[in-house]
């Protein structure tokens, strides 16, 4: 039997996004020993149960013996506190990634609780989820074919930033790399400014005295494009918060295309209405066609 | 055999809703003859080689003689030109309706075009679609389960108006009765308005000098979101001009509260921020909820 890669991996956080890291380096047989850290003894104990994990770890620096890998796959708000516990018993042969959302945060927090540490820190984000969280919500297949992005650090040697690539290669990942800054970026257009307008559409709604007529009528177009209104207030309040900058950035674009859009509304301007929407409609187009032609889906049909 | 319910049916626009509605007809043993109407002599013989019409309608006079039910499923800025030309061959024992996803509009078109005529003239509207078009996307079953909103006129016979939700029923529609102006709100702010913020946002990404890397990391939250700025720009121009003060109201009232968000966002008002996440996530599972139990379902899985 071949040794895994992997002796012993830390997961800090065993619901969706860490659970699935789990369950798919065991599948991949790319692991020996995954121990689970967590604030809800409930929820290590189902962990452990479902064997997603081996050991329910107690003591910080127990746990970080002899690990090569730590994941920390908490909410983003509690990553801060995480590395701080983590950084004494952090030995030199260990490294660090994560799973946030946002980056530049979370590098900025890492810098203060790692501080000369920081070099074993390898920050990533898989783009990868479920509407459903929780152990039970870990699946060997969460990570087949997505993309996870690392936003390696200048300290970070590159024997290291390649052994967190690797583990998410085992999980069927396909790698990318992109700065702290261009990942906040990049995400806070294409993720957080929808998540914000489609929490926006339809509180703007619910709030309206006739929200119960007008709910009545909302149809399979609303459905989708209030989806990811379905995810977690809490969650998306700490992204919102942690990448500022960038979406209020990305907030004031589109409220000046709103605008923009209003009056040639008010104008009845049939021709600049269409413009937008024509190309629109044909990015979109060019977008999904570039999906759905590409080696590997980007994500699975629904 | 029995009679069918409607002798002969005259369609203007054997597409996607004109061409399911005749399947759908046929299909319930509802219709004797189907005669087509339209601009696109390709899209009439195809209509015709499919079985979705019986006969190609060439003189206008012709073509309406006997009719019991007329349906004008042509694009919405086409309306008032039909039904101009059909005014001077309309017998009194024909009833006309529409599909037209404006209302107020098409009210105001046919009073013109039907003068004393448009007692028999139902306006309706079905909440149906799907993403292609033409006599090939016509489908039988396109209205199972989905609703057809009448918008009658006062001027409407109580007979006339059964007679139009019949042959919806006989689709396998759900009827609902709204005042013209009534449907023109409810639709500006569940379906007008998300159509246009999401060609907003795609034809904003679309515009930035690095397009291409952020459609490189949309992923399937983005793709639902957006899905709906895949559809026509010809037709949602339409729609977006004909209800245009309804639809600037909706704008205005999003505006505000993206306004309202933007401030919480700049001064790191976390608490706002999930009370308004909060609130949509809870009213859009509501939504979800009351569709799942409902005893017929407003749409089917995708």
């Amino acid at each position: 039997m071949m040794t895994p890669a992997l002796n012993k991996v830390v997961i800090f956080g065993v619901g969706l996004i860490g659970g699935s890291f789990a369950r798919a380096l065991k599948h991949a047989g790319a692991v020996g020993t995954v121990v689970g850290m967590g604030r809800s003894p409930a929820s290590m104990a189902r962990a452990l149960e479902l064997g997603i994990i081996d050991e329910i770890g107690g003591d910080m620096a127990a746990a970080l013996l002899g690990a090569d890998l730590v994941l920390v796959a908490a909410p983003v708000a509690q990553t801060g506190a995480i590395l701080s516990s983590i950084a004494p018993h952090l030995q030199p042969g260990t490294i660090v990634t994560d799973a946030g959302s946002t980056k530049s945060d979370v590098v900025a927090a890492a810098r203060v609780a790692l501080g000369g540490k920081v070099a074993q820190f390898v920050p990533g984000h898989p783009i990868a989820g479920r509407e459903t969280n929780g152990p039970d919500a870990a699946i060997v297949d969460l990570y087949q074919g997505k993309k996870v992005v690392l936003t390696p650090l200048a300290e970070n040697s590159a024997a290291d930033v390649e052994r967190v690539a690797a583990a998410w290669r085992a999980c069927g990942a396909i790698l990318h790399t992109l700065s702290p800054e261009e990942h906040d970026k990049v995400f806070a257009a294409v993720s957080h400014l929808p998540h914000l307008l489609a929490f926006a559409l339809v509180d703007d709604i619910a709030k309206k005295p006739h929200a119960g007529l007008l709910f009545q009528y909302a149809a399979s177009g609303f459905r989708d494009f209030t989806r990811i209104a379905g995810s977690s207030p809490e969650m998306w309040r700490d992204i919102s918060l942690a990448n500022q900058p960038a979406l209020l950035h990305e907030l004031d674009a589109y409220l000046a295309q709103l605008t923009t859009l209003r009056a040639h509304l008010a104008a009845h301007d049939g021709a600049a209405i269409e413009g937008v929407y024509a190309n629109a409609q044909h990015a979109r187009q060019q977008w999904i066609e570039a999906i759905e032609t590409a080696e590997i889906p980007a994500a699975p049909p629904r």
